[in-house]
């Protein structure tokens, strides 16, 4: 049994996380779920005077701005529509017959509006541009949500339906690349608190087939995204618990996000994995919360 | 312009709720986010003390799950499964064609093991299930999570995303038809508290087709299920703020939840709507919080 497997099954007998049959999707223990509100309380405490406005998107979003974003094009094989059934009576029985006969019914689904959110700050970009040209002086924007990955998976690090909470910065290159380094100067800082070692590294997201490494590779080369890495279910391979993301004037571009100088805006956005980040906690300080270093508890809960 | 309407719009322009070009799918502001939280500390001063075992799943659940808990036979029309790409480069290559002509591109997409949660406790009964008998004494679950429902809807208090907070208990009838009535009475001190107009009345599922009329007649008849309702877009016809739901021993049977002494549990569980409970505040008190009476936000803040 390799190092994944056997951490979900402790997870598991602790009741940490709940076995729903679905490898990836899992039901959360109260003490779980006091972690990840015991690390937002700290994201806060270092986050929150510096004003940003808060918005809480639901685990899904709109397709139309979905298809814009350019999502299928980079990751087709992450992505989670939403179907429905939209017939009549008579194709209602025949449904109820497949199921009952244990056969395929879901190729009747019609896809809906919807898509699931495929990382917090998604529906944010066109909402911010409907509201017309940003201060010169630039946003700022603190957003959480449930977000879906189709990528089962045995390593608890690498669930579907999974927590990122996101502050985005929009402004000039200058304004969004200082505010990239100061979560990462904080990030390490946050994470040396809670008894966790970290390396920031330079990174790539997992673009889809051939055309996909060249995105891989320019992505690398401008060192357009980092990762802070933390030991979870290996020393060898950490886990990214927190991304730091500098998109140039791309979503400017996309979304036609303008200052009011008329200039394209600059974006950038810090991510935490919020699971992940309990995972760390409980892969390095054990499973049972009572015995974790005082120090650790007063970071979270003081 | 209807009432509905009308108060959808006086929700975006004061953006406590944000349009997201999706009928029933929107943002929240962080203040809409503070009354939510709000009413769950109230929540939790009400019942926390019964010892409630808390477990928190993430919006989507286990289809297979799903299809056995009956839900397709009654809702197929609300419920939303989850689709992936699962092609090859080429299959992606004209993917890709079809959403750049603007034509259907979701054909492809096949169903995944995940559908979007219905209801909060959907995930509750196969998870306790699996743990054994329960003690004769009964036990207790605290829910909370983002459920789906494919109704598009222009009334703010209809949401195709929405959160439920549920406690879902399990033992003898008596102990269980008790605790809906608990929850009753709490329900009705709990929004006079907060200055709100309650009725409490018998109520039925929108259950699909011909057929369905049965099982409402059925539901009505046995007095099965119950709803706390508070004026928010109509006086006439006041929305749905929680529920009361006695399931007698189907969902024992049908999960094979037994008792320690062998018979089959009976099950009720008692749902807040929050984002109703939020509306029928901003409603009836005003968008602005600030000016909400001061025992009505002693009751949510202090």
């Amino acid at each position: 049994m390799d190092m994944q497997t056997s951490f979900l099954d402790r997870l598991f007998e602790s009741g940490l996380l709940i076995d729903t049959g679905v490898d990836g999707l899992y039901g959360r223990s109260g003490q779980f779920e006091d972690v990840i509100s015991g690390f937002e309380r700290l994201i806060g405490q270092y986050g929150g005077a510096d004003g940003a406005e808060a918005m809480r998107f639901p685990p899904g979003m709109n397709r139309a701005l979905f298809e814009k974003s350019g999502y299928m094009k980079s990751f087709p094989q992450l992505a989670g529509t939403v179907h429905s059934f939209c017939g009549s009576e008579l194709d209602h029985m025949s449904l109820l017959q497949c199921i009952d006969a244990g056969e395929e019914w879901t190729k009747g689904q019609e896809a809906t509006d919807i898509v699931l959110t495929p990382a917090a700050c998604y529906p944010l970009y066109p909402t911010v541009a409907k509201r017309g040209p940003l201060p010169n002086a630039g946003a700022l924007f603190d957003l959480q949500s449930y977000c879906f990955r189709h990528e089962p998976s045995k390593d608890p690090a690498r669930q579907q339906l999974f927590r990122m909470r996101e502050y985005v910065c929009m402004g000039t290159e200058d304004h969004v690349t200082a505010f990239r380094q100061l979560w990462m100067d904080r990030g390490v800082e946050m994470m040396s608190k809670l008894g966790l070692d970290v390396v920031i590294d330079v990174a790539n997201d997992p673009f889809f087939g051939r055309a996909g490494k060249m995105m891989v590779n320019n992505q690398r080369d401008q060192n357009l995204k980092f990762e802070l890495l933390i030991p979870v279910t290996s020393s060898a391979k950490p886990t990214a618990c927190m991304s730091f993301n500098y998109h140039q004037d791309s979503f400017g571009q996309k979304w036609g996000l303008a200052l009011e100088d008329g200039s394209v805006a600059h974006t950038a956005c810090v991510g935490f994995g919020l699971e992940r980040i309990a995972l760390a906690l409980f892969a390095h300080h054990g499973l049972e919360v009572e015995t974790w270093p005082i120090a650790v508890r007063e970071a979270l809960w003081a």
